[in-house]
């Protein structure tokens, strides 16, 4: 196994940082290794925009649900689905091409191009010793995130990343049995299957959790998610993409 | 600079491949490396089909455009956005969260989830001395590819990935400006910035596809994307994604 595998394989999300501030040869470093990943027939449909004012960090911090490492890291980094480029200059060539930035497959494009982007940069940082944690609290209320990055129609943040040198390790958290995510020709949706995967997995992830919390912890990973999605997550989110411009049609 | 961040820079699409298949081995250590990224609040809301069927291979390197390399590679790897298994475990607990499975809000977590996957999957397999290349194509018929992978409710198929071992080295495509794509503190829209910019970059493109073709071509960035959002790429995309049962609300 090589060091990148050892590295990818070795992931855990960081949530304490010490104060190191990244230096600006590390920050280009790793939005050079963002860009390098593949893009949708080379439309290039994301920016990323690095957060320093503290004023700014706190508040993103407070939005993304009190989470301090947002504001106490190496460098925050917000990814956005971005099609402002594109729309403005096919304006300048007097083309209108806003059937294609409105529609479904486009959202995607670019959703799918500022992930792949963002998972470049993790590595990246991860080979560099770096920890780094995926802000998906950002989304709780990316009407003032908005504001606050100043970002135009067309631009849609999807997530913070905070990059930084550990303070302290986490544990691995174990993923889903292989065998149940990977499917050989067609999707296995045998009931028989399914049960035996989950009441496995639900198994190691209790024991995850005896061991973290001393017995205190035992949840079970269908408990958990079925929990968390009881109430619909963020569910202003239809009319705030439509409202950039986004996923209309 | 160490080897990882050396591979993510390195990258380029590859096209072309011998007819060596990946060992059983190399294909479980990719998926391994897949499980092993960043999933928004534990969720695992994806699924890998890898696709060894010949059959199936020719009628997707078909729908994906008569791309020879869907067909012809070391491993065929199809990402869905799943939210199968979610539905099926919550029912199991007679809770319903078809409100949180049809929101746009979870559909990103999905689509974002299976990106990130796929992306380590990528550099996992570079470092490998693999080539890989995305295959888009696939959304040129959903209705087709989901039938043929016979994938049930809340799961999309989002992109193909071929892997294999090279026979053609390409080109690495030059990105957008790093100070295009990385802002600080606040989105920067600056009119004259912007201009600058792009035609700068345009330049790049230019010369590299001048150098590339022997002076036959010599397109602009802004000319290939405005061409090739004139018309709403799969504008069918956002009926389908809500067949499915997803981005509905």
């Amino acid at each position: 196994m090589n060091k990148t595998i050892e590295t990818i394989l070795n992931h855990r999300s960081i949530r304490s940082f010490t104060d190191q501030l990244l230096t600006e040869e590390e920050i280009r470093l790793l939005v050079e290794s963002a860009q390098s990943a593949s893009t949708s027939s080379y439309i290039q449909a994301y920016s990323i925009i690095g957060v320093t004012d503290p004023d700014k960090k706190r508040k993103l911090a407070e939005l993304a649900g009190n989470q301090p490492y947002v504001e106490k890291n190496g460098h925050l980094f917000v990814f956005c689905a971005d099609l402002y480029r594109h729309d403005k200059m096919a304006r300048e060539k007097g083309v209108d091409i806003t059937a294609s930035l409105e529609g479904t497959e486009t959202f995607m494009v670019s959703v799918i191009d500022a992930a792949l982007a963002a998972q470049n940069m993790s590595i990246a940082a991860e080979s560099m010793g770096l920890g780094i944690c995926y802000i998906g609290g950002i989304r709780n209320n990316l009407n003032e995130v908005s504001g606050l990055l100043e970002t135009p129609e067309y631009v849609l943040p999807l997530f913070g990343l905070v990059v930084g040198h550990p303070a302290n390790l986490s544990d691995k958290k174990p993923r889903l049995p292989l065998d149940h995510i990977y499917h050989e020709n067609a999707y296995q949706a045998d009931e028989a299957e399914f049960k035996k995967h989950m009441s496995a997995y639900d198994e190691t992830i209790s024991n995850y959790y005896q061991k973290r919390t001393d017995g205190k912890r035992s949840d079970k990973w269908t408990d958990q998610i079925t929990g968390s999605l009881k109430k619909p997550p963020r569910a202003y989110m239809n009319e705030f993409v439509k409202g950039k411009g986004l996923n209309k049609r």
